[in-house]
């Protein structure tokens, strides 16, 4: 139950282009952030806004009733919904992955039928494919499949309209992927997320039994890892990852900033008469403020070829994946590492008052720290030892 | 109220050697510390048992019934208790800062009675004295003062039978410091404290309300900063937050490396078939274990010049405490930035499971984060480098 | 005298475009490079080498005898030489502040005659002007000054055709810049540049004589920090600087990942068959390239804001120069981190034997941390700090 | 030759006990460190001044001519000298080594003369023992082997009294250890190190030819690694190493702090009117400061240890061994990381102008990155999260 007080749930009237929309929605966000990481739980109020937005139609052409943005307009909005609030972030991040996935994977009808339906129903996609996870497993039945098993770590898949489900084929041990309606029998998603960090991110278990998928669903034609082309989702989730990382940094940094020109002291043995001057204070302010300018120019670099790659589609080939891929993880190792360093050392410039549980200014932290592990870093840095010593590009993969 | 179920609540027959003591009680705190570490409050079992495992009167020598303890053996003491519960670490510690502040503020007479005492009835002293906090004023009365206004972080104020209160003396300003019984009427301890980490020390505020203040209760002669052995208070104060800052970093490396062993997987892009030979894994384990080490190490070096110096009394010269000062100063800058380190990172070693809520593994991070606020270290290592640079100790104050 | 023998110091041919040009122009300097650091001097067959390649003349517009090239093409040329060889990179950008000197202090007819000879002539501009000496005082006499006194740091004075002069107007002073030809009559160039690194950028000093100086060499309409266009000087130094460095960085990774895959071993204890696939190889080499990407990207940001600032002459405002600076300064301080870190730990991967004095691999640190000691980082950083703390842009100075 | 100015050539005459011996040694030897950096080779004079010194007896007992000290002792001689010339505190400690491989490889027969003669004729021993260089080759004559072949790394063989030398046996392959007369037939010392640090260590390679080898010279029983006795050798020269890198770091620091005391500006900037009191050189002699003691405190325990361990003779334990080497590896990654630190950033408070060539305040740096890159780094921190994870101590061998 969200017990939070019904004026702050009131969400704006959108309205502007796409990035205004993402202003008003992160300080609708901003306002219950703190509280609603109290809580964990569903946001149904604050989804409901998301939806209300229209945002998650940002990547579908205008002709088809979506805004017609591109992944270098999309990354820095899901950076401003994640300085206000990294869950709602990654869940409306993944309504892109998975539009991506059908994209990617899928036949030219189905993707495109797919696209339309999205932006006519306002369709919100969760996740349920997880390449680590092959408990879930799909028995063929003439025309059509049952997915039985079990899935962890499902983001986003409570509240959604549609799912991304992945299975293992018996007997081919195929990694097969489907999109079906979230409300459909044999899907039951449990409420049992409860992590120090991302907490509003339902990002729980799902549990398969007999649901039946249509071969139509199939998204395996061409399919998963088939080409540099379909190979581009892991690098639009990693660039995800690394977005939402850049966002909750930058927010962290923003909040520390005004705690401290609104409250903080400045020590006694300091040359300057105010905190605002504090030579300590400023040094301290100018590396985090560089270190998150690096990772944000990346970040931005990274999207321009992602976009260029994006429109080659089938054409891409390796060696044009391979400088999106060195890209995106130069941007994501740079942020891990800048963004941790940033979201602890805050409280260096802000002082031990800002440590009040009430601030709650931990949780920049706690959510960056939870979602930096979604794949060692050690081996995105593998990964680029490997281009700058051997010149060899990232081996295409779920995650890399 | 404490929900924790009674089984585990039962504390230990404390026995043996203080070492072993401390042990037996970090080993009962471990059962729990997490728990509690939701609950925040006053843990009054777990206070229960610090009192009965004798360790408060640690200090006392033999013959006036206490352990005869040193520095070099509390400290260690206090840190296993932190590697468990940082937060009855720092109450506890708190017990031989208040005692520490009799012996060298007070007269003879005045610190052995209230020693003999503290043995005799197993008190345990909290903290009401905050150097920057002005707002208690002390008005004279003749024989007597009469103490009202408010204070902040109160540390283990709550539960405790002895203060240590500070005051500023009405027209003069002077910085009065008393010994008065907890209970005493005009002293009302606000259970107010709730914060991000350390969330069972009861640093909340208190009110004092014409509280009586015999003359004989202040400790005056020869009184704070009043010579190099008095002001070997803020030393004291300082090792004890390096101790503890030693025992959280110690804890979570401790409970990380526990986790990985018997939890985490081998990424698949290793050459080693298992985590415990994973070279990433094993350099990160070296690299946090190196640097806890050079810590302790630092901490235990500083701990046996604080005994030298502790048993100069009054023939203690700037020099010698400057050199206990350096010494405690190196301890705490290390492990401030050892134990940021190696608590933010040792998720990185344990994997994105360790993440779930019911382990709350980021409790080692939050209550380092915020007790290594306490004071900032940039000062400290300006000291240092005031050293360095221009052979210069550290000038006596409350901090330093 | 240049001892290197006669078949390395034919230069090239050159031809194509710009950026081909510095790349056959950086493989000559190459082959000669560590011979030359243990050397130090004026390299004149190398400086001869620069003005054959044309490359002097690349900002100049192409109607005038120009490369008509903008910041954004020539910084990485400056890059691609100091990869090889960041004395020669030194004083061929210097020729562009000089340039950039001419055009933002002078009046238009000034600075296109000088503009125009120096692409007619294929002049090559060396530096005098050194805000912090004081020593050359400008005596006015009548229609011309005198211009008398010492000057330190004037790098690639020597072998220059023209040099920017500054000087204290006696009485007033005021600080005067003045453009003349260097075999004036009154110049004295030293040779007395003796350094751990830079070693031929004939940084040395100079002394004056009654150097007489016309009334149309001043170049103080509008003069120095006269508007923020004027005062984008001083980034464009420190955007030469911040490539420069990028340059050395890039050029100690490019060697050592050759040494590397040619001569090291990998340590018995490695899981690994060959140091090309090392765990601890590839992830410090990962962790060079990502820090190395991000200053590159950096500096390419700053130099298009750069380009947008140029191209508004006098209309430039505070904030749009201020916007410059910030990604200015946010490269040179990543590059200053990052290129000490890796040219220092660039012997880690490659090996003991690397450190052969044949080699002189140390000449990349020895460059890096002579020149990136031009003024405080510690500054920039604070800089940085007033900006994200308090929203202040950097003020303009001749650092800054 | 050494043309260095007779005057500073001339040694102090030795007195007192063995710390105040290393001291005047240390002052004499500083005299002439950087100079001797530029020239490289045999350093013949300064060798004579420490047999005058009368340490190279230091370890051996005083009843039979020695000094009678411990390692405790030894190391922070080493130190001392390592802080004004690192190539001799390099080969001095060498003296050590080999008296330690005679120790723990020989009989007590063999030990106790060879120790006694040491004593007696002053002799210094020098290093042609190299485990990784397997090109020398012993072959059995009878009674005596023939050893014939190259090798690498030999430092300190030219101009000493004695070799300890290895070589691989014909046939059994057995790795052969003997102590030789440095000018017996068959030896060759090549001049030909010639590296960017450590110049004058003489590290270059020997050549061997039907060098005749007695049998009583073979240091084979017990032999190299044949109990946890015998294996202390690697440990007492990675406290070697240690405590040269400590003292380069020192000596680094002090020469800093006495450069920015007498020399440096403070900048415009700064809040402070002198560097001695601006908080950004503060802070940094902080750092430095705070980093060094770290090393120091664990090189201290690392050597105290070790004397527990040496004092156990063949009863010294597998558990006993390995928590010396824990303390070794410790102190050994702690100072390579601070010192590389310390030895770059010095320049930063010292300033722009520190880099003159003259004062060759690079030789710090340049001798540390060569020496720490002895072994690599890497693999003592994978041992020491061998033992942070799994408890496994350190396996020994000739590096760990």
């Amino acid at each position: 139950m969200n017990t939070i007080a019904n004026e702050v749930s009131v969400p704006p009237v959108f309205e502007g282009p796409p990035q205004h929309r993402a202003d008003q929605l992160a300080a609708y966000l901003a306002k219950t952030a703190a509280e609603r990481d109290v809580q964990g739980g569903t946001p149904y109020a604050q989804r409901e806004a998301v939806r209300q937005s229209g945002l998650l139609k940002l990547l579908i052409p205008l002709e088809w009733g979506g805004l017609g943005g591109d992944w270098s307009q999309l990354y820095p909005i899901i950076r401003t919904i994640a300085r206000a609030d990294s869950s709602i972030a990654q869940v409306f991040a993944f309504q892109f992955l998975m539009l991506a996935s059908v994209r990617l994977y899928a036949t030219e009808a189905q993707w495109q039928h797919l696209w339309h339906e999205t932006a006519e129903k306002n369709l919100w996609w969760g996740n349920a494919l997880n390449p680590l996870d092959n408990r879930t497993i799909a028995t063929p039945q003439g025309e059509h499949y049952l997915f039985s098993g079990q899935k962890s770590f499902c983001s986003g898949a409570t509240d959604s309209d549609r799912l991304i489900v992945s299975a293992i084929e018996a007997d081919t041990g195929r990694f097969l992927v489907a999109a079906v309606p979230t409300g459909r029998a044999g899907i039951k998603l449990n409420n049992d997320w409860d992590n120090m960090g991302q907490r509003q991110t339902d990002s729980g278990s799902a549990e398969f039994t007999e649901l039946r998928v249509e071969a139509h669903e199939l998204l395996m034609n061409p399919g998963p890892l088939s080409s540099p082309f379909s190979s581009l989702r892991s690098l639009v989730a990693q660039l995800i990852f690394t977005n939402i990382y850049q966002g909750i940094a930058e927010g962290a940094l923003a909040e520390a900033s005004q705690y401290t020109r609104q409250s903080s002291r400045v020590w006694s043995g300091s040359l300057a008469s105010s905190v605002q001057q504090d030579p300590y204070t400023l040094l301290h302010y100018g590396e985090f403020w560089a270190s998150l300018e690096a990772s944000r120019v990346l970040a931005d670099h990274a999207a321009s070829l992602l976009d260029a790659a994006w429109a080659k589609d089938l054409t891409l080939g390796d060696e044009e994946r391979g400088q999106v891929a060195l890209a995106v993880f130069a941007a994501k190792v740079n942020i891990t590492r800048s963004g941790l360093d940033v979201t602890s050392r805050i409280f260096e410039v802000a002082g031990a008052r800002a440590t009040t549980a009430r601030l709650r200014l931990d949780r920049y932290w706690r959510n960056l720290r939870v979602y930096t592990l979604h794949d060692p870093v050690d081996y995105k840095l593998k990964d680029l030892g490997d281009w700058a010593l051997n010149g060899q590009y990232p081996t295409a993969s779920f995650y890399s």
